[in-house]
C-alpha cells in the first residue's frame, strides 16, 4: 500500500504560497477530463477526527463545482432498502468526465459495522469480494479510481478531538461515537488495515496520507489526485473496438453442443394448447402472486433468435401478472446517458422493487451476443463480461430476487420462414429490417457465441432454460411451466 | 363530459368476434406511436368495483407490452415524501412514443381523501388547480391525455360486490372498505363528479363509460383509446420552430427598465471584501445548517450575462456549505433522454431531498431565453413558459423549499474586456467559443428577454434578485448577503 510522504509540518504561509498553484492544476484537470472517456472516483475515509469532511470542503473549494459531486449515504431509503446493496451505488456513480468524491462510500457500512462489533467475520469477508469485484469492474472499464485513507495515530487522534472539543463551533462534533472510537482505537486500526489490505488492488489501490497537519493533509489528496490522473489519462485513449471481427472461436464447445442438441420437432395441438395453457397461466398468476406477498421481486430475462417469438411469449406470460405489477424492458440502443455509463447501469437501473417484476427482452446478455460480434467492444470487455454478469446476477438473487432466464431457440429455416412471413403480412412489417437480414447470415457465428453464453453463465443461482421455440404453442407453454416452477422452487412451495 | 355508449349487454360470443380486429388496431397504434412526437397517458378510475383492474390487464394482454407501463402509487417513499406532491409523478412519466396507463394517478390520493372526510374543501380546490394545470402543461406539449371514468350505479355496484364476494377467487377483494364506500355511494359519487367537473379541460377531457358489462365495458375502453388516438394524431406534427426568428418585442417593458437602470459602477476594495467576505460566508453557512436541521431544502438559480461570473459566485458560495449537503447542477444541451420528456423534466429530477441544496448554473429561464431568441421552440411555447415556471416555483415555495434566483448584469463593454481576457489566457481559453461571440452579437434581443423574464416570473414566493457584476467582488459579496437573508427569512429568524 502506497503511503504518501506529506511535510510534517506546514507553517500558514507556506501552505497559502502553495495553493493557487495546486489549484490552478485541478482547473485544469477539470478541463481535461470534461473531454476525457472516464470518470474518475474519490474515496476520503480515515479514522475519527481525521478531517474526512474539511478535505472534501476544500477540494470542493478548490474544485470547479460544475465537474464535481460529492455523495455521503445516510441511512438507506426504502427504495434503496428494497434492492441489492449496491443498487444505491451504481444509481448515484457519475457519468464519464465528471468526478465523484464519496465522502461516505461502499466502506462506510463495513466500517461502520465493524467498529460497532454486529458484524460477522464471513459477512465481512463476503462484503470485501463484493466491493473488490465492484471496483474491479469499474476500473476494467476504464474508471480512476483513487482511494485514500487518511491517518492520524491515537496520540495525534486525542490531540484533535481536544482541539474539537475545546472550539465552541466545533465541540458538537465530538460525539459519545467519536470518544468510544478514541477508546477502541487499536482494534478499529486493525479492522480498517485488514479492509484495506483486502480491497487494495490493481485498478484502485489504497493510498494513506498522514493527518496529522491538516494543511500538509490537504495539499497530500490534491497532489494524489493529480499524479493519479496524469498517469491515468496516459492510457485512458480509449481502444477503438474492431470494426471488423474476426470469425469467432469456441471458449468452451460444451455449450455450443448444448444448443446444436436441443431438438426443435415438437408438436402441440391448438386444443391441447389451450387446455394446458388455461391451467399453467392459473399457476403462474398464483406463483407470482405468493412471490408478491413474500416480498420477492422476480427478474426475466428473454434472449433468442430474431422472430424467435420473444415478444409472443413475454405478451402470454404477462397475461398471467398484474399489470400493477409488472414492466416490460425492451433493450435497443442505449441512450446518451447509458452510454456514458458503464454497460450493466442501465440494466441496474431498471431492477424492481419488492414483490415487483421487471422482464427484460433482451438483457445485459447482448454485450456476449451483438456486441461481441459486432465488434462493439472489445475482446477483453466481452470475454471479461461473462464474470461481470454472473456477478451481477448472483447479487440479485442473494437479495431474494429470482431470475428466470430463457433462451428461444428456433432452425434457421424456421427464421426464414418467419422472415418472410413478416414480409409478407403488412401489420407484421415494422418488426423486420436489413438488419435482422444481416444477422441472419451470421448465424453461425452468433451460434457459436450463444454457445459460449450458455457455457460461461449457466449458474447455479440463475441458470438458462432453453426453449425450443419452432413450435409456437409449446415454446410458449414451456415458458409458463418453467416460470411457474422457478418461482415455486424459489419460494420453497 | 362526454359519456361513451356501450352495448347494453355483449354476449361472450359477440365480444370474442370483436376481439381480434380491436387488437389489432391497438398494436397498429402502437407501431405509429413509436415514432410520434408525443406520449399517451390513460388515466383509469371509476368507482368501486366498476373493474379498473381488469380493464388494465385487459388493455395489457391487448397491446405489446413493450411500449407500454402501467402504473400504481401506493403509499409514497420517503425520497417521495421529501419532494413536492407531483415529484413522483413527474418521476415516472412515459418519454415520447410511449403509452403510460395510469391505473393510481394524481387523482387516487384526491379521491382517497375525499372519500375519508379527511380534507377540507379548499384543500380539495388547491388539489385540483395544481392537477389541471399539470394535465394542460403536458397537454400543451403535445400529450395525448385519455382520462376515463369508468361509471357503475348503485344497484350495479352491489350486484358486482356481491358476485366477487360469492366466488372464493375474488372474496378477498370486498374488504371492508369496499363495503363501506357501498353505503356512502352517494356522497362520493357527488364528489367524484366535483372533481371530474372541476379537472375537465380541453386537452384532457373525462369520459364516463358505463361498467355495468364487463365486456362492453373493455370494449368502450380500447376503442376512447384508438379514437382519441386518431384525432390527436392528425393535429400532433411537431410545429417546427422557425430557425429565422423575428426581432423580439418586449411583452411587459417595465422588466426591460428594471434591468437597464441598474447601477453598474459600485467599487469594493480587495481589503474590504476579504473582510466581509468572512463575515458574511460565516452567516451563510449558519443559515443553511439552520434550514438543514429545519429539513428545509435550497434552490438556487444562477442566471447571468455570459462571462458575468457564475461559476466564480456558486464557488465562493457553496464554500459556505458542506459539500456533502449541495449539487450544482450545470445546465447546457440536454441530453436525448431529457429531449423526449417536457422540458421542465429535467429540472423537475434534480429538486433536492429535504435538508439538501440544488444550485442550478442556469435554469428553466433557458426556455425564455435562449430556446426564444434562437427559435428552439415557438413562439406559443416559450409565451407559455413563464405560468409554467412560475407554478413549478410555487410548488417548491409551497413544499418549503427556499427558491433564490440570481440575474448577474454586466455592461456590454464589461463582458467584451471579459471575453479578450478568456481569449489571452491560457487556462481560460476553454471558457470562450464562437457561440459566446455569437450571442454577444443579439445582445439588444437578450436585453428584452431578459426583461421580459424578469417582469413575468418576479414572484412573491420566488422573486428575482438582480445583481451588478461589473465588480467581481461587489457581485460575490452581494450574492452571500442576499443568500443568507432569504434563507433567514424564510426561516423566519
Amino acid at each position: 500500500m502506497a503511503r504518501q510522504i506529506t511535510d510534517p509540518r506546514l507553517t500558514k504561509k507556506a501552505y497559502e504560497a502553495r495553493v493557487p498553484e495546486v489549484r490552478e492544476e485541478l482547473v485544469r484537470l477539470q478541463v481535461r477530463l470534461k473531454e476525457a472517456p472516464f470518470k474518475i472516483l474519490l474515496i476520503v475515509a480515515g479514522e475519527e477526527g481525521c478531517g474526512r469532511g474539511e478535505v472534501i470542503n476544500t477540494l470542493n473549494g478548490w474544485l470547479d463545482p460544475r465537474g464535481v459531486e460529492t455523495f455521503a449515504f445516510r441511512e438507506p431509503t426504502d427504495e434503496e432498502r428494497e434492492r441489492p446493496l449496491m443498487w444505491r451505488y451504481w444509481r448515484c456513480l457519475p457519468t464519464e468526465g465528471r468526478l465523484g468524491i464519496f465522502a461516505g462510500s461502499w466502506y462506510t457500512e463495513a466500517l461502520r459495522e465493524q467498529a460497532s462489533g454486529s458484524q460477522i467475520p464471513t459477512q465481512l469477508n463476503h462484503e470485501l469480494a463484493r466491493i473488490r469485484h465492484f471496483e474491479k469492474l469499474l476500473a476494467d472499464n476504464g474508471t480512476l479510481i483513487v482511494k485514500v485513507w487518511l491517518h492520524l495515530s491515537k496520540t495525534d487522534q486525542r490531540r484533535r478531538l481536544k482541539e474539537l472539543a475545546a472550539d465552541p463551533d466545533t465541540a458538537w462534533r465530538v460525539t459519545e461515537e467519536a470518544r468510544h472510537h478514541h477508546r477502541i482505537y487499536d482494534r478499529l486500526a486493525r479492522t480498517a488495515e485488514k479492509i484495506r489490505t483486502a480491497t487494495h488492488q490493481a485498478g484502485a489501490p489504497w493510498t494513506l496520507i498522514d493527518a496529522a497537519d491538516p494543511r500538509a493533509r490537504n495539499l497530500a489528496v490534491a497532489k494524489l489526485l493529480l499524479r493519479r490522473f496524469e498517469a491515468h489519462a496516459k492510457h485512458a485513449a480509449k481502444t477503438p473496438a474492431s470494426t471488423r471481427s474476426k470469425p469467432p472461436r469456441s471458449l468452451k464447445p460444451e455449450g455450443l453442443q448444448r444448443l446444436l442438441s436441443l431438438p426443435l420437432d415438437q408438436k402441440l395441438s391448438a386444443v391441447d394448447y389451450e387446455d394446458k395453457r388455461e391451467k399453467w397461466l392459473g399457476r403462474l398468476n398464483r406463483a407470482v402472486r405468493a412471490a408478491h406477498d413474500a416480498q420477492r421481486s422476480i427478474v426475466f430475462v428473454f434472449e433468442g433468435w430474431d422472430a424467435a417469438g420473444k415478444g409472443g411469449a413475454i405478451r402470454r406470460l404477462t397475461s398471467a401478472i398484474d399489470a400493477r405489477d409488472y414492466r416490460v424492458i425492451p433493450i435497443a440502443k442505449p441512450t446518451d446517458e447509458e452510454k456514458a455509463h458503464h454497460y450493466l447501469w442501465r440494466f441496474w437501473r431498471h431492477v424492481p422493487r419488492a414483490g415487483l417484476v421487471t422482464l427484460y427482452d433482451r438483457s445485459w446478455y447482448g454485450r456476449v451476443l451483438v456486441e461481441r460480434l459486432e465488434g462493439f467492444c472489445t475482446e477483453k470487455e466481452w470475454k471479461r463480461a461473462y464474470a461481470e454478469m454472473n456477478d451481477f446476477e448472483e447479487q440479485l438473487t442473494e437479495h431474494g430476487i429470482i431470475v428466470v432466464k430463457f433462451w428461444m431457440h428456433v432452425s434457421r429455416d424456421e427464421q426464414l420462414k418467419r422472415f418472410r412471413e413478416r414480409e409478407n403480412t403488412a401489420y407484421k412489417q415494422h418488426k423486420i429490417n436489413a438488419e435482422d437480414w444481416r444477422n441472419r447470415r451470421k448465424w453461425h457465428a452468433y451460434e457459436i457465441a450463444v454457445g459460449d453464453m450458455l457455457a460461461m453463465t449457466d449458474t447455479a443461482c440463475a441458470p438458462w432454460h432453453l426453449i425450443p421455440a419452432n413450435n409456437k404453442r409449446h415454446a410458449r407453454l414451456q415458458i409458463l411451466k418453467t416460470a411457474s416452477k422457478m418461482i415455486e422452487d424459489a419460494l420453497g412451495k
